[in-house]
């Protein structure tokens, strides 16, 4: 793999030319998900891990290795030497936008009108816009008016 | 719930007031995922899951019921009579950002510089714009510069 890919050797890919599927591979179950979400609000060390998804000690070791290994996450000792912290890799941090699509998604069709949740906000304490996927001249594209291509 | 939020009663929720969580509890295996993008490419009868993803079938049976549960997928027969096919639901179309994040992250982070692989093209057949998060103004946010609000 060339600099700027996650470290993936070896990795069995379920669907090789499909970049939906490899992402997926890398990162694609909930305990991952949850973790890269709770390490962009600031979960460092272990412990801040397992208290915020309560996740499985065991689960929890595992999904942190994986995402080690897989370029997401590095790890390394806090300066007071005594334990060990992790934060996201610059290819972790650009799944920044995978993470607010599932909030806003979440936001559309998973509370009811009355159900509190969280909000991501902007510097300004603003709710941030929802994201649509346009084509090159700005228009919103939808599953009607996109197609995928097929790798050669 | 209300209208338009998915049918998700009875969801013992990982961590209630998070959009984020509440949309890996509904969607957020890779199984799941690469169903509903098989779905936005046009599969409808189970063999077509089966043949895309080389899922196994007792697992694509669990993930298909699942998904109709939730309100991700509907399920009818097909003109014919004679089998069932799937279909997403608005709630289930709407995941279309959350798919293209996916793939735009795997086609940065997923490939060495000489791997092909497909690519999503909008009508004209031209790649989609790369998506990023934006403040209400139009700039664009990263982790840096956003926070979660929690839910009162």
């Amino acid at each position: 793999m060339t600099e700027g890919t996650t470290h993936a050797d070896g990795m069995d890919w379920t669907d090789p030319h499909c970049p939906v599927a490899r992402t997926l591979d890398l990162v694609g179950d909930r305990w991952s998900l949850l973790i890269i979400r709770d390490a962009m609000d600031g979960a460092r060390a272990f412990t801040d891990f397992q208290h915020r998804t309560g996740i499985a000690r065991n689960i929890l070791t595992r999904r942190l290795r994986h995402l080690v290994e897989r370029g997401i996450l590095d790890r390394h000792s806090a300066p007071s030497g005594r334990r060990q912290v992790y934060a996201l890799t610059a290819a972790g941090r650009d799944l920044f936008t995978t993470i607010v699509s599932l909030r806003q998604w979440g936001e559309r069709h998973a509370f009811a009108r009355d159900e509190g949740h969280s909000l991501l906000v902007d510097e300004s304490g603003v709710p941030l816009p929802e994201l649509r996927p346009t084509d090159s001249h700005g228009i919103p594209v939808d599953v009607d008016t996109t197609t995928v291509q097929r790798a050669n």
